[in-house]
């Protein structure tokens, strides 16, 4: 028999990355498409179907090469009914049956987690994770989010929320205002926007200098990446700003370590680019604020998989499933 | 067949609790035992077989009406092996095999766990938990305990620390420092201890008055529960103390919830007495700092088994492992 695949698919607010990957996780073919919102999001499936056929004729493959497509999407899913529980940017409206509709368009067996959980399975699976089975994912991206792995299947809570990291608050008070409607949650200190935020503010302090303070008065705005590579190079407001990232970072995921003891808690994301500076200031705040047996046993580590943990999680979601 | 019986034990610094509790996790017999530290502690599980074999000759059972024996001790253990990791306080040196000890004294399977798990593992089966798989117990006592329950079993963690809810860092600045060699964890301010240093701290200030401050005078020192019974009556300083532990028990837990999102996060021990004048006063601080999603589903709530909670969640683990 000739070796089956899984489609995995990672649902993003603009583009759709789609993979075939067999079932030791490996990534054979992949490829994005547009994410096309009108139709009250109706054409998204139906656009990910055309695109698995479309693909299969190419490679000249049958449908059977395919046992079952898992897919990661934005927002809280129930994923023993499939259903997406409310995206506000994706065109559908509340409680969308997604599996529902993946398996009557593409005639497959469907999976559907959140997408944060998908970015963890994959990470679990054959990324940083190494098959550990209890292990806490966190995102550093535009916003900040999360998946809780716990005997190898993912948390999901009562409500579809658990992993909510991004929404811990880390200053209960004076913090910033966060889209969740509350203030001072880790995302307003430790997503892009959130450490853009808090350059911003330290560089329009009167008399600053220095080379960020400098890109600053040329650009009218600084990236979380000039941050970062700035405070590698000294520069005093930099190093401020990603010290503040790394203390509360540290603090919360030490707290998370305190309550859940995983192996492993893996960082990714865009700003988990800024690499081995970053981890080293996160893990020696979180040394800090960890239980001194968690301190020993919980450890953190960048995630390695990058954009394709998310399609490599949602095709191990069918992985699970069929046990092949 | 007549009805079978669990022995459930728990054991603790000066008496170690025993039941007989049948399958449906009803206690039909319960009663105490010193804990005898001498000898390295080999007295210890030698006298928990005595008892229960003097009391089946009372009750006139044969050896054959227990069907196990599940053990709760204080300190982190290897659920696997049934190995206790370290215990300070009982005699017995690191990695005592308290399972093989049970079963060979007891010709009995045995199970055992650490004591604030067996609570979160009783409080599931028969009391505030109701059967929910996914909740979290947090024991307020001289210090602060905690249980993790994902799909109905107890996340162990890397190094049998999960749970460790008692030493997340809620001051990381200027906090009291912890038995743990920690400063600041939540030990320090919601465990009756903490509770009591808290007020005392106020007491001792210049110029307080009240009723607190006048027990606080006549006896050179105040409990926990005077805090809250003065709180309840409108006394200010104890009003003060109460607001906060109540504000970072709240915290904290709305922050475990936004990781976790449990259907239940239970408060037991000593402290959970002043319950629901405490118990309001933390709901608020939780819905303030919980993710929307999270505040509409983990619910708080009482522990409602006390002291007994111990024992049927010892139970438990023999319960869970024969499936009868």
């Amino acid at each position: 028999m000739s070796e089956k695949w899984i489609a995995g698919v990672d649902l993003g607010g603009t583009a759709t990355k789609l993979a075939f990957i067999n079932m030791e996780g490996v990534i054979l073919h992949k490829w994005e498409i547009p994410t096309d919102h009108t139709n009250e999001g109706h054409n998204i499936t139906k656009n990910i179907s055309d695109a698995i056929n479309e693909r299969l004729a190419e490679l000249d493959h049958p449908k059977t090469k395919i046992v079952g497509i898992g897919m990661g999407a934005p927002g809280p899913v129930d994923y023993e009914t499939g259903v997406i529980l409310n995206v506000v940017n994706l065109g559908w409206k509340d409680n969308f049956p997604l599996k529902a509709s993946l398996e009557e368009l593409t005639l497959l067996p469907a999976a559907v987690e959140n997408d944060a959980n998908c970015a963890a399975l994959g990470e679990m699976w054959t990324g940083a994770g190494e098959g550990a089975k209890n292990i806490v994912c966190v995102t550093l991206g535009t916003g900040v989010g999360g998946g809780v792995i716990s005997g190898g299947s993912i948390v999901q809570g009562a409500n579809g929320a658990a992993g909510e990291i991004g929404h811990i608050t880390v200053m209960p008070f004076g913090g910033a205002p966060c889209n969740c409607g509350k203030t001072g949650c880790l995302e307003t200190i430790a997503s892009a926007t959130g450490i853009v935020r808090l350059a911003t503010e330290e560089l329009s302090k009167e008399g600053t200098t220095g080379g960020l303070s400098e890109l600053f008065a040329e650009n009218g705005k600084v990236t979380a990446k000039e941050v970062f590579d700035m405070a590698r190079n000294g520069d005093v407001i930099a190093q401020k700003v990603v010290n503040e990232v790394s203390f509360h970072l540290g603090l919360t995921l030490a707290n998370i370590a305190n309550t859940l003891n995983p192996q492993k808690i893996v960082l990714g994301g865009g700003v988990s680019k800024a690499g081995n500076f970053l981890l080293e200031s996160v893990k020696e705040n979180f040394s800090k604020f960890a239980f001194s047996a968690v301190r020993d046993s919980t450890e953190l580590a960048l995630a390695t998989l990058g954009n394709d943990a998310g399609v490599i999680g949602a095709a191990w979601l069918i992985k699970n499933k069929i046990k092949l």
